[in-house]
């Protein structure tokens, strides 16, 4: 990495390798880009948490699901989606990123096509299937580089990107 | 507003705040939550940039749709669903609140009771809905306060928020 790059050049990188570390299945880079407290967030698994003490506990929200919190939740989620993905393909488009401080927000559209295992049958793949999903990613700068914080991604549903007057989803 | 309040508790209040004035249909409140950054993105509002000139453009996505990014096109697709939006609730539940530097995370669960104006007959309001959607806001410590620098909200569609080993969605 050289020094020259900037913070806006160095959060692009991290948001891209997340998602090549998706598209490979590899879950041990996946876990190390995401965020790491120590153990504080290990403890509330399971609850909402509030209080100061795990002031940047992860959280992870994938399309049209509730939000994971912490890293035992989220990690847990894409070994899930890991064993049931045969293929990955994200095309990011609409990259726009924005950094303030030791955070960073990114905003991006993931045009994915994917593949589940072959049927019981054998065969290649299951059937490959479009979605058309964008992503809020935020990063935090860390001596390790710069580590997502939280990722939320959504399907769109409304016929348009382009905002002209007539952007009521429908 | 008392000196001892924690960052978490100002972050919750915004956060609170925010719904509060979109039930409200209070627009002015609402523009006033989001951070503005000067005129700096007015320039940007129909392209997607990602120079360090505009490091905190704001950025938005309603459920369902794609990424709207910059004052002008937030705003105006407030302006928007509060024209067509007569009545709004939002039961916030799960809010769980992360503050690093001066940046604070909100993950919650919007439970959003809402109905349109009424029919083309008169009457009181059009039908009621009700919408689970989840939320990612991110804020910004401001010499005003927290502003808010990003919202991502999505339906939830898979049927469980309980994670207890079956969390494939459906």
């Amino acid at each position: 990495m050289t020094g020259a790059r900037t913070d806006v050049e160095q959060v692009e990188r991290a948001n891209t390798a997340f998602y090549e570390a998706l598209e490979r299945g590899d879950f041990d880079e996946v876990s190390d880009l995401w965020l790491d407290t120590g153990t504080r967030d290990a403890l509330d698994e399971d609850d909402a948490v509030d209080s100061s003490d795990e002031e940047t506990a992860i959280s992870c929200v994938h399309p049209g699901w509730p939000v994971l919190t912490g890293r035992g939740e989220v990690l847990r989620s894409y070994a899930l989606i890991m064993a049931n993905t045969e293929y990955i393909q994200f095309f990011l488009t609409d990259v726009h990123v924005g950094v303030a401080g030791d955070t960073a927000l990114v905003t991006c559209t993931e045009n994915i096509l994917s593949g589940g295992p072959p049927p019981e049958g054998g065969g290649e793949l299951g059937p490959l299937v479009g979605q058309l999903v964008v992503a809020t990613n935020v990063f935090r700068r860390t001596s390790d580089g710069w580590k997502l914080w939280s990722h939320h991604a959504s399907p769109v549903l409304a016929e348009t990107d382009d905002e002209e007057g007539e952007e009521s989803p429908s």
